[in-house]
């Protein structure tokens, strides 16, 4: 299977698993209630589900099949579509359309946004408590911990708030680089890391993963960049060019085009590297780092 | 030692250990944003602690020393925090005054108070996984999967939701019990049951705690309504007879102030029952269930 097919099929996997723990209650008292709908809308229909796919790779380089991969990766997502969630809200980056739809707050109202992301955040750490997720407690209990510290106030709620003082103070390529880092590094580096500790890696064969998530994340990081430079609205489904508006400095303004394009090629073969002991079993990882950095949406 | 002085006493510990938590972090590139400055605002310097002071009464009475519970009452202590900073935002309840000072997005700003709740919504799985709350990983899984539950999207956040839904539809006595069972019931629950699964508790054990909380709950919320109905703006530190203007029927409007008297007495004693195993042992968990329903504020 080529990797846009395999990660076609993921996405409709993950889909399908995010819809069952989102399955109406019954009995419950939800009705009157939007908040089940909402979070519906907010985790399901779309996404190229990259984190979740990056989880069951690395998972299935350590020998996990991936029906025993999936909860964790649906719990990642859940993360993922929250802070998307509450990033678009007016008092935050104020956006109306994410993946060519009416963001949440736009299609329900604030209210409705704010706690629709509150219980996909805390949905997350359910799912990935729970006992389908892995047979050993201590795995479940360490995928938790490490989840929170990835997603929290020293990770990718910090990079928010960093990115929301932009706003009051110039940053330079560094700073952002710093905050990218925390923004939406961290996430990546929890779905890598996230897939050894469920197949029972030592330190080597997580070290390995950790260094490809760090190479992964920063060419994520720099495409965005260069799309949002050269970018093209429709192709993004968003806004483009926001960072400059918003005085951050990017790598691109340091390096050039041209520059980045060549750092950027750097960071493929980087997170090839970390993978060179996996031999032909991590060509789907490897194949994912191409695809994020050649992207043109 | 009497009542208030234990629950002041733990509140000094709770303070204390959550202070520790969110200590400032060495070197991190926390400068710059105010996240951990607010975070500290809203889970430090107030409250009475209630949920920790019962979540710690509870483990003692299977043997757990408060120094094995303390982490765990803070994890607990993080979720409520969390959930009065959303709950006062302007697209939810609208609150500028909360413990007497300005609400948190009143003292920062809105994007501010948004990212801090939900970082301290995070910050509680971060301190229950962890090996620090207790040794055995299983009872740390569980304890994450239990507040997940009770504070997500078929717990608090639905209660929250369903208290929303009063703008748009009048509430029966029954719906507001529905709905208050939720949203402060359900922690209420963990904090007693988190109790007895850190002490290892039996089946019979672990449902005379249910009971108790299920007795706790209804009377803390029934005292409120009282307070409500009777109140006094400046006792409270906070707006009162908003109920009534907001079209929610409470059981006081069903039963009367008498009655709901009456009932309040009831609860309070079928608080003491459930604990009545426990003999002794219990008396701070008695004179809490007392407390709560004689409050004044």
């Amino acid at each position: 299977m080529t990797f846009p097919q395999e990660l076609e099929r993921t996405a409709s996997a993950i889909e399908q698993r995010l819809g069952a723990h989102l399955a109406a209650v019954q009995g419950a008292p939800q009705s009157g209630t939007a908040l089940a709908d909402a979070m519906r809308y907010a985790a399901l229909g779309g996404g190229k589900r990259l984190r979740p796919f990056l989880l069951i790779q690395s998972a299935r380089l350590f020998g996990v099949d991936e029906a025993h991969a999936l909860d964790a990766a649906c719990a990642l997502e859940c993360i993922h579509c929250y802070s998307l969630v509450h990033d678009d809200l007016p008092a935050m980056d104020d956006d109306a359309v994410r993946r060519g739809r009416p963001t949440l707050h736009i299609a329900f109202d604030e209210a409705t946004a704010i706690l629709a992301g509150d219980a996909l955040l805390t949905l997350a750490f359910e799912i990935l408590s729970a006992p389908a997720t892995h047979a050993d407690a201590a795995v479940r209990a360490e995928l938790v911990l490490m989840l929170a510290r990835a997603s929290g106030w020293q990770g990718m709620a910090l990079g928010q708030a960093l990115d929301l003082s932009a706003a009051h103070r110039a940053f330079t390529p560094e700073d952002t680089v710093t905050m990218q880092t925390l923004k939406t590094g961290a996430l990546f580096r929890f779905a890598c890391e996230a897939g050894a500790v469920l197949g029972g890696a030592d330190g080597r064969g997580r070290a390995a993963l950790t260094a490809y998530a760090a190479a992964f994340g920063r060419a994520f990081q720099l495409a965005d960049d260069l799309l949002d430079a050269q970018g093209d609205a429709e192709a993004m489904g968003k806004a483009v060019a926001k960072d400059a508006d918003q005085g951050k400095a990017t790598l691109v303004a340091l390096l050039g085009i041209e520059g980045a394009k060549a750092r950027l090629a750097g960071l493929v073969a980087e997170a090839e590297d970390a993978l060179a002991p996996f031999g032909d079993e991590a060509a789907m990882l490897i194949d994912a780092a191409r695809f994020v950095a050649e992207r043109r949406a």
